[in-house]
């Protein structure tokens, strides 16, 4: 049984939402009603950035509000697509005159609570451009009729690089187009050794044999299509690089950028093991990661297992990546 | 059972530096035959900070290494101090010409072996100051004659402040006497809902009932001396926060710095849920938080708990505080 840290799980979100605001109060502002975040000095004259989905991935989404990112930041309930009223609310208030881009991750709730955002916002004569994020290379079925793959942790990346851009400038169809383009060259592939517990429950999602390793598991605690047998981190290591590199048909000479994301129950030990493991893989085949994240940025409750997400990396999106920032979870 | 990404336990603790320094390789620097990591560039004409201890407690204290913090950082196995030889090694190698203040978290191995490095040090003719970090109230036993407070997560605090004052020009002693100021006036108190679990273990260090909270747990696992009853969010907070407000005598209008600190297996949640409990506990007796962290920072592997550091906060130690920092785990 894992007990949580919690009042009524009713109050979870907003509680928590009020903690972060609280905790950054210079930065950070509370929209209680519709439950969204926002830079406490609203940028001028520039393209806005909104984006939000579920709760229960923290830091994503409200941890990355601040200059050289986010404007906005929406949630939902644990797990849970907030409401098209709330998006509305939110792409309104990440509006400063220039439209607004909505960053969102791909599930069906998001995509469908953000589209009747946008069009509704539309009304109200604010241009919005959906970019969507779907790197989750275990769910990549060749089927165009299908959901697609679901979105992951190159979430952060492309709210790095569309903020990095709005805040240099950009027109609203430039930082949308950097957006896409990011989210179509990012690929991520996840583990698991236990799933995350909802607050307020008893039992995990999901439970899984000492020997078994859940591969290709979603941040939602999704199962995956295959379990693979226990092994070390490089083992494990292997396990989600080999095919993130077949896939984006990495060769030698390539520079790439990499994050090694914890679920929410990984240890720091652990993801400092997995990085040297990810870097001599691709080292071995001549591969350099040239910029990097180590840390939980994308999580699943107390999910215990790693996600590795890579995208090559040129000249354009390296010094969007560099540009500054600073939020919550990410400040440099 | 708690399955860790690890590879052979026995090499844990240098793969896991090699990790971290690869994933920093502009900042840092691994000496893997002491193991020890400095800053790639070394500071010049200023007093070296050298910290370390056990590891398991990460990011403390590789992860603040960096301008405006630790020069160096040396790592013992798991939970055990560093031999008198890494320390000595590290010690000389934070040496810049103007002495080094040793930071150290009390615990018997590591007082010895700081203390024997730092007067082997002084045959070479570096000048040496130990600070010793002693906030941990619960083991606060009234006994002069005794081991004393353990040193947990006002560490941070103290590394954060003598750095600032290192970077800004401070002499040895200055360094020293600001170091153990705010050592003085820093308690902590932590809470362990369940304990954390060595690599390559199969148990954690010790279990609760289900009704059972370990109330001024250790970061290596040492029980407590009480267990009380599990309770909300809130109720955990004012556990923790009421013994620290009247061991300090904080009263109406005193404006402290406040650390929630999660302690491994701690999600993001849980710690915005802490810090709103605090921030109202505190606000309803007349105290402000006017700096803090939320986050994980002084962990005890994948211990799931919290610990809250409090400490009134004047003009001095809040210019240190600001001052700019940048390390792998703090940067501002």
């Amino acid at each position: 049984m894992r007990r949580s840290i919690v009042n009524d799980p009713e109050n979870l979100v907003p509680e928590a939402l009020e903690g972060l605001v609280l905790s950054n109060p210079l930065q950070l502002e509370l929209h209680e009603q519709h439950r969204f975040v926002t830079r406490r000095e609203r940028a001028r004259n520039k393209v806005g950035l909104v984006s939000g989905g579920g709760s229960g991935h923290e830091p994503l989404h409200a941890g990355f509000v601040g200059a050289g990112m986010l404007d906005v930041a929406v949630a939902g309930a644990v797990f849970a697509s907030p409401t098209a009223l709330q998006v509305l609310e939110a792409t309104k208030a990440a509006d400063a005159g220039r439209g607004v881009v909505q960053i969102v991750k791909n599930y069906t709730g998001d995509v469908l609570n953000f589209r009747i955002a946008g069009e509704i916002s539309g009304d109200d004569e604010i241009a919005t451009e959906m970019v969507l994020v779907d790197d989750d290379l275990a769910t990549d079925t060749g089927d165009e009729a299908g959901p697609g793959r679901r979105g992951t942790a190159a979430t952060v990346i492309v709210e790095k690089l569309c903020g990095a851009a709005a805040e240099a400038g950009a027109s609203l169809e430039e930082v949308a187009d950097i957006g896409r383009r990011a989210a179509s060259r990012a690929r991520t592939m996840s583990l698991a050794l236990s799933a995350g517990t909802h607050p307020g429950d008893d039992e995990p999602q999901f439970t899984l044999g000492d020997d078994e390793v859940e591969l290709g598991v979603g941040i939602h605690g999704e199962r995956a299509p295959e379990r693979v047998p226990f092994t070390d981190a490089d083992g494990l290591v292997e396990l989600l690089v080999d095919p993130l590199r077949t896939e984006l048909d990495l060769r030698r000479g390539e520079e790439v950028l990499a994050i090694v994301n914890g679920l929410g129950g990984t240890y720091p030990l652990e993801l400092q093991l997995a990085y040297r493991a990810l870097h001599h893989r691709l080292a071995d085949s001549g591969i350099s990661i040239v910029r990097r994240l180590v840390g939980s940025y994308v999580t699943s409750l107390d999910m215990h297992g790693i996600s590795i997400t890579l995208m090559p990396l040129g000249d354009e999106f390296r010094n969007l990546w560099d540009a500054p920032v600073r939020t919550p979870a990410l400040t440099w």
